[in-house]
C-alpha cells in the first residue's frame, strides 16, 4: 500500500494535520484537504485554496523601523473556496460529527494523483448513505480543481439535497502566537463579481493592494433519477442546489477553474470560461485517466524504490508526490516553504528551493529545475535594487523571503543578513550546468546571475592582509546571527566568485559577442572578472588549529557551549523558549551550517577536517530547523556513520507524516521533503555532480534489502539499484556515458546493465 | 542677557522648534511653548502637556516576533490641554498671523523660572492691543501650570472677549517617517469627566490600557472694568468666556492643577481641588516670588559662570535650566530622553540618565541624584524578571528604555542587547557613594542593585582560559551591534563586579545583620561574592598590540574602515541613510564608546593607550548621536587637545539652541545638555570622583577669561573659579576637606579662598 496514504483521524488536531497531509496541488493551484461539508463550529480548520505566487502586500509593522527595513511584505492568499458541498439526507445535514460512522477512510492516491474519502454513515434518525468523495488538482489543466461525489441512498430516504457553493468571501488564517505562521491582515481579497451564468457559477475577487484578480468559474453536473435544480448568488457566494429523488445512486461533479491576472491577462473570467469550455464533455473518470498518465511519467523518472522498509517507502513517495504538487511550473512561481499546502511563512520562497528542493528536480525533471532558475532570473532586477538599499554600489542581493522579488523579511538578523542565499542561487546555476550540460542557459541567465552575485561579494567583503574576508552576515544557522567570516558563506561566495570568473572566460573564448553585449549592459570589464578570481582564490576560510575543524565563524568557537544535555525537552525548539540574544551567546546551532558547506563543497577540505567538523557540530546542533537532519544524514553516509545516516534520514522522511515538529497543520515542510530524497540519493547513494563528472559512493542502510531510483544526467535517463552485494547501473535512454563510483569510472552503454559487485558489501 | 533667552520666530519650523526651546516644566509637569491662541490650520504644531511617567501602553507590532520580544511598550501621553486662551478684539480673533505686528518677543526667564510673550498687535481692521502672556510650571506646587495675560486695549475698542478652554480631547503627535519620534497609536486617553463647577473647570481622563487617570482642575480669574461671564462644557472641553468692556487694562489668570493616579491616589479630582483651594488668594505675582526664591537656591548651587563668552554662558544656563525642568523629583519618575519638552522616544528613560545627567545633579543637587537612583531601585524587580526572560538564572537586566520598569525597546540589537546599562546604573550608585559618603544608601538600595547586576555579568559572561569574557552584547556605539567583549561593557562590568564584592565585604565588616537579611532574601552567599571578585579581576579587556589601543570589541578592528571623508554630507546621520547591516560591517561609530570607557574608568589604562584610542576612534566617529561630542570634549581636555575640547564643547552646548540635529521640535536632547555641563566640569575643570577623593585637572579654554561653578561634595558646598593665572577654591559650607589638583592635595577650610597660581597658565 505504499502508493496510497490512508488517514482516518476525526479529532481536531488530526483533522488540521490531515488538511495539510491530504492537500492536493499541481504547482499552480493547491487545495487543502478540508471536508467538503466543513466541520462543526467548535473545530478549527484552515480551509484554504492557494494559487502559487498569487499574493497581496501588507504593510510590515515595526516598533522601531530603521533604514532599509522592507515596508511591505507579500502574502499568499487563501482564494475563492470551491470545495463546499453540503448534503442533506431528507432533512438531516450530513456530518461525520453526528449520527454513526459505519465506515470512514481517506486515501491519497499518490500513483494516480487524486484523493478519496469513503463514508458509510447512519444519520441521527437512522438513515444510511454511502458517499464517495474524490478530488484532484489536475496536472493537465492546472487551473482545474475537480470534485466527484457519489451518493448511494439507503432504505427509507425520500430525497437527497446537494448544495454546492463557490464562495469569494474568504480570509487567511491568523495565529498571532507563532512567528512561523503568517502575520495578521487576514482579509486581503474582496469579491467584485459573484453570479450564476447559464452554465457556470462565476466568482471574481480583487486584492486590496496588488490589485491582482482571481476568478473561479465552476460547472456542476449531476446524474440522478430525478432532480430539481435552483441557484442563488448572495454575499460573494454562488450556491447551486440539486434536490434528488429516487433510489438510484447520484453522481455529482464540480469542475472549478481558477485563473489570475498574473498568468491569464486581465480577462480572467473569460479565460476561465474558455478553459471550462475546453473541458466540456470530459467526465471525472476522463480526468483520472489523463492524470494517471501524467503520474506514470513522473514516477518513471522520479520514484525511489525501497525494498524492505514499507514505512520509508511510503514516506519517500509521499515526499516526492508533495514536491511535484508544490513546485511552480511557470516563470511566475517557485516552491514556497510550505508548498501549496498551507499559509505558513506567507507562501514565501526561501533558499530552501535551491539547496533542498532544486536538486530533486534537477536529477529527475530538469525542465522543472530550469524553471526554478528562470524564476530567480526574473527577480534579478529586484535583487539589484535591494543590494543598492543595503549600501552596495553594484551587485545583486537576493531576498531572503519573497514571492515576486522584493525582500519580505522583517527580522534582518535572520533574514536579509543571510547573504548566502545569493551564493546558493549561483551554486544552483552551476549545478544545473554540470548536470545538464546546458551551456546556452549558463551563458544567458546563468552568466548574469553569477556576475551580479559575484559583484555583491566583492562589495561586501574586503581584503585584510592577504585574505578576502566577509563581515557581518548570517550563515544558515539562525541561532548565530551577524558574524564575521561564516565558513559556509565564505566558501559558497568563493565558489560563486570563481565560477563567475570562469564563465566570463568561457564567454571570452566561445561567445565574445554575447560577452560584449553583457559587458556593455552591465558596465563590466576584464578587471572586474580578474578581481572575482582573486577574491575567490584569496577567500578566507576559518580553521581552528586546536580542534582541527572549520570554525563556523570568527568568534563561534570562543563562545560558551550551550548545555544541550541538561536542557529540558520541553524547551525545544529553543527559538520558542529563548531570546535570540541568549542563543547568539552560545555555541548552539539550529541546523547544519559548516556541515552543510562540507556537503555542498566537499573538495574544499580534507576528509579528516570534514569528519572532525561533523563530530564537533553534531554535539551542539538542535535540529530545530527542519532543514538539518537531512544534511546530517548525507554527511553521516559520507563519513561511514551508518546508523546515524539512517537515524537522521528517518527523522527527515517522516517529519510531516508523524508531525514531529508539531506545526504540519500550517503546511508541509517542503525543504525537508526534498532533504529526504537528498539523504537517499546524495547520502546513501553518494551522488555528487562536479566538473569532473557524476559520481557515486553507494551504501545501503542495514534495514533495507535494496533501493533503486532513476535520474537524468546530460539528457540521459539512468537507473541505479543498490543491493546488498551489488550496485547496478542501467542507461535507460541516451548516449553512452561514464560515471564514477568510489573514484572508479563506469562506462554505461544503452540497455546494458553494469553490476559492480566488489563495492557492494555495504551493510 | 544670559539669564533670558529671547526668541521671535514666526515661521513654522521656528515655531515648532521654539515650542521645545520655550517649554516649561518642573520635573512633574511639562508644557510646550505653544501659543495660547494656537496657530493657523496650515501650520503644524506639537501642542502638548506631559506628566512625567504618566503613560499608557501600546502593543508593539513586529513583522516577525521572536521569544522575549516585549509585547507592550509604554508611551508618555499628551495630557489635558490647559494652555488655550483665545482673545477677540471686538469681533476680530487675535492671531499673530493676521493683521500687523508692531512688537513681538518671547522671553524665557531662566533666573526667575517663567516664560513671557510680549505682543503689540494691530488687527486687520486697525485696532491695536498690547498683550503680555506669562506662564510658569511651578517648582513649589508641582501640579500647577499658571498663565497670566494682561491686555491693554487701544483706541476704539469696545469689548475684549477672552475664551479660555480646558480640553481633554487630546492625542499624541505622530510622525511615521522618523524612528526617533514616537510610533503610532496617537489617541490613548479618553475623557471621563468634563464640567464646570462653581469655582473650577474639571476635566478628567483615563488611559485605554494602563487605566491611569489624570485630572486638570482649573481656576480662572479676571480683573477688568466690567465684564460678563459664561461657561459651557461640551465634547470633553470646558470653556469659560469673559466679555470685558472699558478702556482699563485687563488682567486674566488661569491656574491649572494636574493630578494623576500614580501620585495622587484614586481621588484625582478631589486632590486637585484641594491643591487649588490651597492656592486661593495667591496671585500670579505671588507665584513669581516663590518661584524666584526656588530658582535663586538652584542657581546658587548649580550656576556655571563663564567670563568672556556670552553665547556659551547663555547655553550652559539654558541647559541647566532645562535639566532642572525635566528631572523627576518623586520616586515614580526619572528624566526622559527629551525631558518634558516633547514626545520623542516616547518619554522613555535610557542610560542617558546615569551617564550624562545624573552627575550634574550629583554634584549640584545630590537629593535629586538620589531620587534618580531610588527610581532605579524601584524597578529592580522588573529588571530581575527581564533577566529571566533573557535566559539568566539570576541577576537584573535593566531595560534599555522604559517608563515604569518593563523593557520598551523593540529593536533588541540596539536596545536590550545594550546590557551595559546595568553596569552604568551600578556605576552611578558607586559615584553617588563616593561623592556624598552616604553609606546608608549604598548599603540599602545600592548593595542590592550592585549584587543583582553583578549576578547578571556572571551569568552573561564565561571563563575562557584565564580570562572572563562577555559575548553577544552591544556597547554604547549603536553602529556596531551584538559583539563579543565590547571594551566599554567589559570594563564597566568589571567595575560593577568588583564593587559588588567590595560592598559585600564592607557589609560583612560593618553591618552583618543587614547582610544576613540580604543574603537570605537574595539567596546569596560568600562563594558568590568571591566569584564576583574573581570575574572582575580576570575580566578580559581587548587590546590591540599593533595600534596600541583598546579594541572596541573582538572583531571591530578587523573590519573595513568606513570612508567618512568621501561620504556626502547629506548622508548624515548615517542611520537615516544606511541599513544597520551596512553600518555593522564597517569601523564606524555613532558615538563615543571606548573613549567613553576611558572617561568613566580612566585608571584602567595608561595615558598613552587612552590617547592612542582617542586619536584612532575620533577618525571614525560620526557623532550622529547627541551623546558623543561632550565625551570627546572631556577627553580632549584630559589629553591636552585644547582646541578640540572647545570645539566639541561648543557643538554640545548649542545643539538644541541651534537645532543642529534638526529634530529639536520633538523635544530637547537632555543627555546632551547634561553633557555640556560635564564638558565644563569634568572636561575643562577635570573633575573626577574616586575612592582616593575628589580631584581636578583644570584648564581654561582660550576663548574665555575665566569660569566658575559651585559643587557639593560630602555635605560641603565648594566654589571653584578657574582664571587665566589662578585656580581658586572656596569652601562655602561644611567641614574642612582635602581635594586634589593635578595630583597635589589642597586643604580647604571654611571661608578661606585657596588660590593655586602655579597651575594656572592653562591657555
Amino acid at each position: 500500500m505504499t502508493w496510497k496514504l490512508m488517514k482516518c483521524g476525526l479529532e481536531n488536531p488530526d483533522l488540521l494535520l490531515d488538511e495539510s497531509i491530504l492537500s492536493l496541488g499541481n504547482g499552480y493551484l493547491g487545495v487543502r484537504g478540508n471536508f467538503e461539508e466543513g466541520y462543526p463550529e467548535l473545530f478549527s480548520s484552515i480551509r484554504g485554496a492557494y494559487i502559487n505566487a498569487y499574493h497581496d502586500e501588507t504593510e510590515i509593522a515595526y516598533g522601531e523601523k530603521l533604514y532599509g527595513f522592507p515596508v511591505m511584505q507579500q502574502k499568499i492568499l487563501n482564494v475563492i473556496d470551491a470545495q463546499t458541498v453540503q448534503i442533506y439526507v431528507d432533512d438531516e445535514l450530513f456530518s461525520l460529527f453526528e449520527g454513526e460512522i459505519i465506515h470512514f477512510e481517506r486515501i491519497l492516491h499518490m500513483d494516480a494523483g487524486f484523493a478519496e474519502r469513503i463514508v458509510h454513515w447512519k444519520s441521527p434518525k437512522g438513515k444510511e448513505v454511502k458517499i464517495v468523495f474524490r478530488r484532484m488538482a489536475s496536472f493537465i489543466t492546472r487551473e482545474l480543481f475537480a470534485l466527484s461525489i457519489r451518493i448511494e441512498p439507503g432504505e427509507g430516504i425520500r430525497k437527497i439535497k446537494i448544495a454546492s457553493a463557490v464562495d469569494g468571501d474568504v480570509s487567511n488564517f491568523v495565529d498571532a502566537s507563532d512567528p512561523r505562521v503568517g502575520s495578521g491582515h487576514a482579509k486581503r481579497l474582496y469579491v467584485t463579481e459573484a453570479r450564476k451564468e447559464e452554465d457556470f457559477s462565476v466568482v471574481k475577487c480583487l486584492t486590496y493592494v496588488t490589485q491582482l484578480e482571481v476568478a473561479c468559474v465552476t460547472a456542476t453536473d449531476i446524474q440522478a433519477e430525478k432532480y430539481a435544480y435552483s441557484s442563488q448568488a448572495e454575499g460573494g457566494r454562488v450556491e447551486e442546489t440539486y434536490v434528488c429523488e429516487g433510489r438510484r445512486p447520484i453522481e455529482f461533479t464540480k469542475f472549478s477553474v481558477y485563473t489570475d491576472t498574473l498568468r491569464h491577462g486581465i480577462e480572467v473570467v473569460e479565460e476561465a470560461r474558455m478553459l471550462q469550455e475546453r473541458l466540456e464533455g470530459k467526465s471525472f473518470e476522463d480526468l483520472l485517466v489523463e492524470q494517471r498518465a501524467y503520474m506514470d511519467r513522473f514516477w518513471l523518472h522520479s520514484d525511489v524504490e525501497i525494498d524492505g522498509d514499507a514505512a520509508m517507502q511510503e514516506s519517500i513517495r509521499f515526499n516526492l508526490f508533495q514536491l511535484l504538487q508544490s513546485v511552480g511550473k511557470d516563470p511566475h512561481s517557485n516552491i514556497s516553504a510550505k508548498g501549496l499546502s498551507g499559509e505558513g511563512y506567507e507562501g514565501h520562497y526561501f533558499w530552501d528551493t535551491e539547496i533542498f528542493m532544486f536538486p530533486v528536480f534537477l536529477m529527475t525533471n530538469p525542465e522543472i529545475a530550469k524553471n526554478l532558475l528562470t524564476y530567480r532570473y526574473s527577480i534579478l532586477e529586484s535583487a539589484k535594487a535591494r543590494a543598492k538599499v543595503l549600501g552596495h554600489e553594484k551587485g545583486a542581493l537576493f531576498p531572503w523571503r519573497t514571492i515576486n522579488g522584493p525582500e519580505s523579511s522583517s527580522f534582518f538578523p535572520a533574514g536579509t543578513a543571510q547573504y548566502h542565499i545569493s551564493a546558493d542561487i549561483a551554486y544552483s546555476y552551476v549545478q544545473y550546468y554540470l548536470a545538464t550540460g546546458d551551456e546556452a542557459f549558463l551563458n544567458e541567465a546563468g552568466a548574469e546571475v553569477l556576475f551580479e552575485t559575484a559583484r555583491l561579494w566583492i562589495d561586501t567583503g574586503h581584503m585584510s592582509g592577504t585574505a578576502f574576508k566577509i563581515d557581518s552576515v548570517t550563515g544558515p544557522d539562525e541561532y548565530t546571527c551577524i558574524v564575521n567570516n561564516n565558513y559556509y558563506t565564505n566558501v559558497m561566495a568563493k565558489h560563486n566568485l570563481l565560477w563567475a570568473a570562469k564563465v566570463y572566460r568561457m564567454l571570452q573564448e566561445k561567445d565574445e559577442a554575447h560577452l560584449n553585449e553583457l559587458a556593455e549592459r552591465l558596465a563590466l570589464n576584464e578587471t572586474e572578472a580578474a578581481a572575482w578570481q582573486e577574491a575567490g582564490e584569496k577567500m578566507y576560510l576559518p580553521y581552528d588549529e586546536t580542534l582541527k575543524i572549520n570554525a563556523q565563524d570568527d568568534s563561534f568557537l570562543q563562545k560558551a557551549r550551550w548545555n544541550l544535555k541538561d536542557t529540558p525537552k520541553d524547551k525545544f525548539p529553543l527559538l520558542l523558549h529563548y531570546h535570540p540574544l541568549t542563543l547568539y551567546r552560545y555555541q548552539v546551532c539550529k541546523q547544519a551550517d559548516t556541515v552543510l558547506a562540507h556537503f555542498l563543497l566537499e573538495d574544499e577540505q580534507d576528509l579528516a577536517t570534514i569528519k572532525n567538523s561533523y563530530d564537533y557540530y553534531e554535539q551542539i546542533t538542535t535540529h530545530d530547523s527542519s532543514l538539518s537532519y537531512c544534511i546530517f544524514s548525507i554527511m553521516a553516509s559520507k563519513l561511514g556513520y551508518r546508523d546515524k545516516a539512517y537515524h537522521y534520514f528517518k527523522e527527515t522522511a517522516r517529519l510531516d507524516l508523524d508531525n514531529s515538529h508539531g506545526n504540519t497543520k500550517d503546511g508541509l515542510h517542503m525543504a525537508n521533503m526534498g532533504g529526504a530524497w537528498l539523504a537517499i540519493v546524495y547520502g546513501f547513494a553518494g551522488l555528487r555532480i562536479k566538473e569532473a563528472g557524476l559520481s557515486f559512493a553507494p551504501s545501503l542502510p542495514a534495514e533495507w534489502n535494496a533501493f533503486a531510483f532513476h535520474f537524468q544526467y546530460k539528457s540521459r535517463l539512468i537507473f541505479l539499484r543498490i543491493e546488498q552485494d551489488a550496485v547496478k547501473y542501467l542507461l535507460v535512454e541516451g548516449e553512452p556515458v561514464t560515471v564514477y563510483q568510489d573514484g572508479e569510472p563506469i562506462r554505461l552503454e544503452p540497455g546494458k546493465e553494469v553490476a559492480i559487485r566488489e563495492s557492494a558489501k555495504r551493510h
